[in-house]
């Protein structure tokens, strides 16, 4: 489950100073103190309004893989002393944590994950949680605004080539949790059950000697409930043999270039004529989600999307940090200006109008929290207790499912796609 | 060598495309046409002046691994048909690959790397290829402004929390091909000898019952010869007790929140003052490569980069294509108004002036070379032959070499960080 070559284990998959400070703290007696750090985002991504949580399902499947076998201690052989290779050895995670289950809203200072244990126990965990967090998230954010702007149109995740191998199965992952209907990645198929899709691409047509040909032979293979790739050469041309070749029950036309708006007009327009008044049309090509919002008035059925998705849309990173809040109860807080650090352990609640429609988001010190009405929603679920993921924890349909109701939820402004303040305002009770 | 979860085979790192398209192709007989396919870029990223090949190592690796076993073939019984899945059950790719080696530069039109083999053979290639090219590219383009920007300090990448888990061990791997000194990730260092760094958060300066306490702990632990992170209470009070706690001797302090410039400054004075002279100061937080040119005056010793280098900084995807350039010894082509696609196989040689400075980047048709000059250098070199890597594939050294003197060898105005056009002109012979 690790993901790395040749290896089980996800332990390297760490910074080296959270060892050295292990092994400095196992020296000086330090590393048991009991200690409580926070991830969270000192901001949202410029102008967002709101946040998605992902991430999480990956990140306990992760935790259960960091162990230093022998090849992860023989490599830290240089970097940390003997007692520390050996306090490694046995290491495993015991203490607890405690989040935002995936598919929730966040906001900025939204306390997303808290993890409570001895030092060295959580300190190890600090480049984990944040490579699987701060990536996650980042893709599920960008693509619940395409989700929202494709309206009931459903979108497919095609963006696997615009990103890291890896990194583009859990991207379909966090597409899907937002919302999207499939992607072109057949391993997050494999891995996670998400549905894939996908049939040809230009190649296919230059490939063969003709244009029918082509599609004679990916109806042949893939039967007539099957997507055409009608711009190889002319659209309207391309239309034409796509019909003539399938008949007026082909499922669907994909446009991959051009005015996708006017191609797409064009298009039904030309299909209805043919009789092809199911065909549907699939469009792709360099869509993000402000390309989706001015395509809802167009006759366009299905959105490919790749680059924007994969990449974040503009914010490739969720910018979450991990900040060390308490230590054998007492709060501590890295002292500065500019940025906002609040000590202690913290806990959050939601408050919405009797309509359902949210108010704000509500940080409290975790032992006193504010009198709760009928209206509010406690945030953090416990995801981990001595260690061990707790029973029953959400899986990815019902995050999808989450994220789905918590935007309904959002104020009709926190849906814009326009640059603007978070759609609620976090307040720190107590703070 | 898969980094996949539970599987040492890379070969669902793919679209379902791919695999459709091999269907239909093997059952009316295009699968065995010889094909060429190309990699290359249309654009650079915006205003970027050049690019950077890398993960042409890492390609050829996951190459070796792109195998259909048991678990692969399950996953792809509802996708493709019996003679299919026969097929891919015996697949290993058995062509030719060419390529620009890691390191070299790359300019709109380069033709990147070159695959040719039958259609099915080379096709099912196209979302790994890209996958790793786009990603690592994008990385190393980056990172190579960065250390330009730097001059002679060196740069340590720190960004694996930025990204995802799998993708920071690539990201280090770029990062130091571009001519990063070091990584913080572990698994970077073993899985490619890249030298580690890192040696305590604020964290760990929080966790301690004061400042002097923890500088004492990690002195013990890693010697004076170690960096002391000052900012987490007040930096003046902070350098004061690190040279107290480490002597002159001290190798470095580090600097992680407010104004870089002016705090290095008074750091270097003061540090001077308590007479360690020689202990260096290294900067963090937020740099990319503007921050750091903006930082050349300042008494600033090392850079450490995180979100910037690993997100591409601002263009986390390289947006390589990969493109059916020749069916049968015929050139085919896409039809397109806005994209320059060309048919047929390509080389590529660049051109420079007798001092070394490049002028052009040339690109002919394969088998027509134009004459090529003392100062020419041809540019792709054989990766793979008849399916097995060549012998004495450049290392991951020989990369950072080779980008070292392409660097020297652009002109002046290309190595600008300003927005502005490719450094050198790409010229289409005989097109």
């Amino acid at each position: 489950m690790s993901g790395i070559p040749g290896s089980a284990s996800t332990a390297l998959l760490t910074d080296r100073y959270e060892l050295t400070m292990v092994a400095a703290a196992l020296a000086d007696g330090t590393a048991e103190r009991r200690c409580v750090f926070e991830v969270f985002a000192r901001r949202l991504p410029e102008g967002r309004r709101y946040g998605v949580v992902a991430g999480t399902g990956r990140l306990l499947a992760a935790l259960a893989d960091f162990r230093f076998g022998a090849a992860e201690l023989d490599q830290l052989a240089g970097v940390v002393d003997a007692t520390t290779l050996d306090w490694l050895s046995r290491y495993r995670f015991r203490g607890d944590i405690d989040g935002y289950p995936e598919g929730e809203l966040y906001f900025p200072g939204s306390p997303i994950l808290t993890v409570t244990g001895t030092f060295a126990d959580a300190v190890v965990l600090e480049t984990l949680v944040l490579s699987v967090l701060n990536h996650d998230s980042a893709i599920a954010s960008a693509a619940a605004r395409m989700v929202t702007a494709a309206g009931n149109r459903p979108l497919i995740e095609m963006g696997s080539r615009r990103t890291h191998e890896i990194s583009a199965v859990a991207a379909a992952r966090a597409a899907y949790l937002a919302g999207f209907e499939a992607t072109s990645n057949l391993e997050a198929g494999r891995h996670y059950g998400i549905p894939t899709a996908g049939t040809a691409a230009h190649a296919f047509v230059l490939l063969h000697d003709d244009e029918c040909d082509a599609f004679r032979s990916q109806v042949a293979a893939l039967g007539s409930k099957t997507t055409l790739l009608v711009d190889t050469y002319d659209i309207r041309r391309g239309i034409e043999n796509a019909v003539a070749v399938a008949g007026t029950e082909l499922d669907s036309i994909r446009i991959d270039s051009g005015d996708l708006g006017v191609m797409a007009q064009q298009a039904r327009e030309q299909l209805d004529a043919l009789g092809a008044i199911n065909t549907r049309i699939v469009v792709s090509g360099d869509l993000d989600e402000y390309a989706i919002a001015s395509l809802r008035a167009e006759p366009a059925d299905h959105y490919g999307v790749g680059t924007s998705v994969v990449t974040g849309s503009g914010a490739p990173t969720a910018g979450m940090v991990y900040k060390l809040v308490e230590v054998d109860g007492r709060p501590v807080a890295k002292r500065s200006a500019a940025k906002r650090s609040r000590g202690g352990r913290k806990s959050a609640l939601r408050r919405h109008k009797p309509t359902g429609t949210a108010i704000e988001e509500v940080v409290y010190p975790h032992a006193t929290p504010p009198p709760i009405g009928p209206n509010d929603r406690v945030l953090s679920v416990p995801l981990v207790r001595g260690g061990e993921p707790v029973a029953g924890l959400p899986t990815l349909e019902q995050g999808r499912d989450r994220l789905r109701a918590a935007l309904v939820s959002v104020p009709w402004e926190g849906l814009k796609l326009s640059q603007g303040e978070p759609a609620i305002p976090t307040v720190f009770e107590g703070a």
